[in-house]
């Protein structure tokens, strides 16, 4: 437990990943709420992706949205990318931070852009050199990192080799991305000592889903292995696409509530960041799956 | 990490715990639910409490429902009481096992049951007293023991005083509760550390909420100091009285996907726990707030 670190980076998922699997909502209100997302403290916000429009019509207006928020200086703002002309698109528009994604599924990955891991792998590559020649900074997602919905288990060794294969290229950090909701914490404590044995000086992001209830168990075995950087959709954005009705992503708040009683410091105003999530609920119009939103913080006391 | 216990030992107290905090349903549902259970392999059932109904309607057939369960020979059934009345109602019924609660908030006990912690703690040493000379043995529950709704913190010191109160009074095993869903890991990890250290050898049950969704993550702080008796309750039954809309009990199906996964045997079938929870869900007619019932578990793959 002694790995435990002393304060974590949050990153803010719910105007990118989390909007993304709702139904969409109009460009004011996700500028509305990034800005509301950036007073809290968080650090980092992935705001939009540069995709098509037929492709993710809840994404059509990401040049409106980049372009319409208030840059507030102590953020890091990142957008995904889906390819180079993506990768091109959010250079151009000003960000210095983009992510590109691929799956250690092969059946997944093939589900999702229709090509192999390997080929997407190759795509990247591309992608991370077009960032770096820009100044910009390329993250590389690896999702179903923990398992897939088609083909269940996704080995360890299969998962660590995609994410070599990014590093080997360059990724300037690897992000595991827990689709659908499949980690564990034993699978948590397998899959980061692999990769931290095999990249010591990488950073890496965990990206976990609760669509099991271990989320935050998951950011336990995390935390406990010294992992310094979260991902986290505010109320908990984005539901699971494999499983209509079950939750997504962990929401930010109880992230937060659970780290900072930790003593974890995230540099993120609990208070604040449940006022966005009541926000967050009222944009989408559905209860949103966070129950720190519902119950409050711990001391939030009833008067006697 | 090295004292995760190879097994764990479940007590299912949706029939109880559950419904109690439900609208009231038929005594036939109670049956039938409780004889599923007790069908899933799940060694302890908390089954009825003997109270007043005036009190609490939701139980006011207690010993239609014991009297009507198949009884499994595997399978260890418990009573809560709220009173030496209670405690010899459950004895002379045929129970063995019973439990008492004491609230290490004076406030919320005051609030509850309309006396001092002291007091109560004075009425279970007659209880304790009134098991044992019967045969039957008697857990002493602590509850607010993470946290009280009205006062907020509980200090560490003062509930490991009540609880070495019950013990000295012959407690038969202690189990702390987590009342309203206030428990974090850290403070899971201070407590169980206090109780071990005074009583090493007195079993420990811990009883967690999920109400901010620290639920699994609190159980796996509990798992990785060796604790082997753990509350939940199938499907999440029960809400937080606390907190309208917000979720109560640990769902045991979550708490048994995590534990197996870690390789830490629970003895239960998770697939039977999940009809067991769906079957709940059936009989009070709301949504549970159970993920694995949701979602289903991690190994139930999408057919390409």
């Amino acid at each position: 437990m002694s790995d435990i670190p002393e304060r974590i980076s949050v990153r803010e998922v719910g105007p990118r990943d989390g909007l993304q699997n709702e139904d969409p909502v109009p460009t004011e209100a996700k500028i509305e709420l990034i800005d509301r997302l950036s007073g809290t403290g968080v650090q980092r916000i992935e705001a939009v992706s540069f995709v098509r429009p037929e492709a993710i019509p809840q994404m059509a207006d990401a040049d409106a949205v980049w372009a319409g928020i208030r840059r507030a200086p102590a953020v890091r703002y990142s957008a995904l990318v889906p390819n180079l002309r993506g990768a091109r698109r959010a250079i151009d528009s000003g960000l210095t931070e983009i992510e590109a994604v691929v799956s250690a599924s092969g059946t997944h990955n093939r589900k999702n852009v229709n090509r192999s891991t390997e080929k997407s792998l190759d795509d990247i590559a591309k992608i991370i050199e077009a960032a770096h020649r820009r100044g910009a900074i390329c993250q590389v997602i690896v999702s179903t990192a923990w398992g897939c919905p088609y083909e269940g288990d996704v080995p360890v060794r299969r998962v660590a080799e995609v994410a070599a294969r990014a590093v080997a290229d360059g990724a300037d950090c690897v992000s595991f991305g827990d689709t659908t909701g499949m980690a564990t914490p034993r699978r948590v404590r397998e899959l980061v000592a692999a990769f931290r044995s095999a990249h010591p000086d990488v950073p890496l992001n965990v990206h976990f889903h609760n669509t099991r209830g271990t989320g935050l168990a998951n950011v336990l075995a995390a935390l406990e292995l010294g992992v310094c950087d979260f991902d986290a959709s505010v109320g908990g954005l984005g539901g699971c696409p494999y499983a209509p009705g079950a939750t997504g992503n962990i929401a930010t708040e109880e992230l937060v509530y659970m780290a900072e009683d930790m003593g974890v410091a995230t540099g993120i105003n609990l208070d604040a960041m449940i006022e966005a999530a009541a926000d967050a609920e009222r944009i989408i119009g559905r209860r949103l799956p966070s129950q720190v939103l519902r119950a409050g913080p711990r001391t939030r006391t009833i008067p006697v």
